[in-house]
């Protein structure tokens, strides 16, 4: 009688899941695509890329880093910083994206938290190395990364330059196979109070997100971001969650990439056109900066696929995209997440929809991508149905989830419960699947018993024609506990007060959009609004300088 | 000091990959598409077929059946073979897919090797059932499928009849968590010689199988096989590599999707009409069969996408399927693959391209798909170059290979050397990474010392006007070894010699394309080629009737 259950054999025929395999269909699948720097104008075959990955991995190993070992980058977008995404965790390294738009102590912190023990860094940040080297305790080597044609000197000791190091290092090296479960990357989210935390990711997790996001950004003839006939520009930097994976997507299919370098508009423009781009993804801030840019008028941006996330994309600006030809979606998750969770999906129709349904459907964070178990739950965890009225706490469960917070397991208790990864966003979902976000649990108002989406009012507030940005946050109220306040910019020095507000507010008020104890009961009008390290808008910031 | 490495906790955090998950997807996307039964006319929403997969599985574990049981079930394509493909597997049981077209004793040999405990079997199977039931030693249970409107009496005992026992389960089941690791499904395969073998999968497999499958069909905006708006059918069957896993995919996307029951091609074109099918996957020889049916000729075949797999796609036949609109590609596979290895991929420009030049790309074996690490190498087992010219034997390594054959694992000897799994193909690899298969290490003919691959010779004769199929195989000789045989069946009655065949190639020896020693000595015409189980040409069959 033969055995009943056959388990598979721990030996060659396993093969984990590595960052490695990534670039298996990279070579084969990319024709004559290339990798663009935009800021030194360097183009790469993705064979010159493939080989470049290899002389990194020697020159890492030359400079001692071993498997568990963390490298860290300090660096604008470029192929240099991509060769890293994939040279450091294929030697078994973990690769630690340092923010660099962190204030330098905070630098310190991470640095010192994630025990980096190399460190690339840029010829911008060797000053501010050169500044707190002394506080980083566990870094045994530094390389300098430069853009110039002639390398600045580095103002202190360090092994070499990049290109100089990489073009006396060998052209192969034989990536070894090891668990799937190995650290791949890793990197510090700002929290709102105390110190950044790290998250990080294995090559397992990795590789499933790289697999997902692929599917999903390609399988919808609606919306097809991502095709073998694609040009994809991150806006979104390259520390901050991978730039949410899709350098590792873009790789795998061998697209032709270009990364911009700094994050300038006349620059981000001159390479959209220049470089044919059609496929980006940004915080809404960004997308308006550079639609409102100067040179941006004269730009014909039809056909450029956008994916907003990080923050709310508003109705406003997604009208305002849209009448350009920027198909613009919202992707929603968070540096926990890896990020993707849920993704605008068009339906099979979605030529035949008018401006107003596209922008409302557009606006929405979307439909959870394979893989992902997206529910909403009430204040005691209980599971709320799906009927697009109930609001609760969004949860999740999917392969690409940071396991905790790095080096600090006492904080993941706040984020996991009951094997669900909690998001601290507020949001509903129909029965369509669909998710809106309403709002962060922290940022919803809570004003005589009612909890009002500060999200919401803000979508009805930014239509106002002379309004360019909205922040509405609830300020402590000793009759109704809190009470919305109004932080706006304005376009061309309009003036706009309370009344003003209110009045625009009046019509949505009478066709029960909202109630009327959502309109604010006052209204600042700034130059600019706070912002985080990452360009979102800092409520945190705006709620203190209130109540100074 | 905080410590250097942190291992992923093995807690409610973890995430194993269960083909229950790729549900979670299938309701967000499907909107109002349909899973049709084209031999019943029954038609269920997502909702309504994620609702009876959950009867299903009530009613299997009301059978008895345990996480761990082997679930078989003897039926045509058919959406409660689609239920079968999630319930059995998701409720930890494994899913034997029997191959009904074998011989009733390997039938027998399959179940009682497989070692299967309940079975669902179609009206057309019981009479074979009834026959050797007494020799099916591990059986405890019979369920029995019928697509009439009043259930057939089963001529033995049975639980009951699929509609009535799923009518009155309960309608919600909780699919629980397990290793990703366990064996989902097995099937046999029909060796050359000996016993049928059976090769297995894993949960884990079969869903990074889906991943790559879904993204390779997406991702080429110069040949969508499956995208949001696609309509799939597949012709070939559920019972033969799950039909080579597309239908995971079809409901991870949530796609329409329609099942053909048997495969008769008036049924089949009916059907590719009246339901707009977009992409099916077939063997060559269905598709000739289907285009040559007199049907066929007043049917607009347009845009319809035709993945080709299982024995070569002849230039022959992709010509004329191409000039009929259809969009033909190669799949190149096998049983113990899972099955998908490489696919055709057109470049970017591909629309510019003559019939010539798209023939000859579509009949290649294409580039392996993401995760696939694919080389040829020698008889020595050292690497070959890919240059296009030098041929040897395809090995590959992906996370979807069968770790070996079912209760046999000395068996697996044969297919496994040095972690890498040895297909038994010949081909060469060129620098643009195209397999092009050459033959079967078996079918290779070897004549004087040269290697003649029999599918080249047979790609020229197949281009004679009057030739439909050719199959050449190699007969013992005694002064070269082998030497060339051809077996033909011919269009309309026409009158075919050696002397005509040798004066259709010979343009091709005189242009190079051929040695003269690659002309068969001896030709043959028959009225059908023999076939396997699947629709295969069997040379092994045709050389045992040359051998006679």
């Amino acid at each position: 009688m033969p055995v009943k259950t056959i388990k598979p054999t721990a030996d060659a025929h396993q093969y984990p899941l590595l960052i490695k395999q990534l670039l298996l269909s990279s070579q084969r699948y990319a024709g004559s695509n290339e990798i663009v720097g935009g800021n030194n104008g360097k183009r790469y075959s993705y064979a010159e890329f493939y080989e470049r990955v290899q002389r990194l991995a020697n020159v890492l190993t030359e400079a001692g880093v071993k498997q568990g070992d963390t490298v860290a980058v300090l660096d604008w977008d470029n192929p240099r910083y991509l060769e890293c995404f994939f040279a450091v965790p294929m030697i078994g390294a973990i690769l630690h994206t340092v923010n660099v738009r962190l204030a330098p102590e905070q630098i310190v912190y991470t640095m010192n938290h994630a025990v980096d023990d190399l460190v690339l860094v840029h010829d911008d940040f060797l000053p501010l190395i050169d500044k707190v080297k002394s506080e980083l305790k566990t870094v045994k080597g530094y390389i300098h990364c430069t853009d110039a044609a002639e390398a600045p000197e580095a103002p202190f000791e360090v092994l070499g330059e990049y290109e100089t190091l990489l073009s006396k290092a060998l052209p192969e090296f034989d990536f070894p196979d090891f668990d799937e479960n190995a650290i791949a990357t890793t990197f510090y989210t700002t929290g709102t109070t105390g110190n950044p935390k790290g998250v990080f990711f294995s090559h397992r997790q990795l590789v499933l997100h790289t697999m997902a996001l692929a599917a999903t950004t390609s399988m919808n003839d609606s919306m097809q971001l991502l095709q073998a006939s694609s040009v994809y520009m991150p806006i979104t930097p390259m520390f901050h969650v991978h730039a949410w994976g899709v350098p590792y997507v873009a790789t795998m299919m061998g697209l032709k990439q270009v990364y911009p370098g700094r994050y300038d508009p006349p620059q981000l423009l001159k390479l959209f056109v220049t470089e044919k781009v059609t496929f980006s993804h940004c915080v809404p801030t960004i997308l308006q900066m550079v639609l409102s840019s100067e040179k941006a008028k004269a730009i014909d941006f039809s056909g450029w696929q956008v994916l907003l996330g990080g923050s709310a994309l508003t109705e406003g600006l997604a009208k305002a995209a849209l009448e350009r030809g920027i198909q613009v979606y919202t992707g929603y998750g968070m540096s926990e997440t890896c990020p993707l969770l849920s993704t605008t999906w068009l339906p099979l129709n979605s030529t035949d929809l008018s401006l107003e349904e596209q922008v409302r459907i557009r606006t929405k964070a979307g439909k959870p991508v394979p893989f992902v178990d997206m529910r909403i739950i009430d204040s005691k965890g209980r599971f709320l149905p799906h009927n697009g009225e109930d609001m609760g706490e969004v949860v999740v469960r999917t392969p690409w989830l940071t396991q905790g917070y790095l080096n600090e397991p006492e904080k993941g208790a706040e984020l996991w419960e009951n094997g669900w990864l909690h998001t601290g966003d507020v949001g509903s979902i129909d029965s369509g699947y669909t998710l809106q976000i309403k709002d962060r649990i922290k940022d919803v108002i809570k004003t005589g018993g009612e909890w009002v989406s500060s999200l919401d009012i803000e979508n009805l507030i930014s239509q106002h024609p002379d309004i360019e940005l909205a922040a509405v946050v609830g300020l402590p109220d000793d009759e109704w506990g809190e009470r919305p306040h109004a932080m706006l910019t304005v376009k061309g020095g309009a003036q706009l007060d309370q009344a003003a507000v209110a009045k625009h507010l009046q019509p949505f008020i009478d066709e029960g959009v909202i109630e009327k104890w959502a309109i604010p009961d006052t209204v600042s009008v700034v130059d600019d609004l706070p912002r985080t390290s990452v360009g979102k808008i800092d409520k945190k910031v705006i709620r203190q300088q209130l109540q100074k």
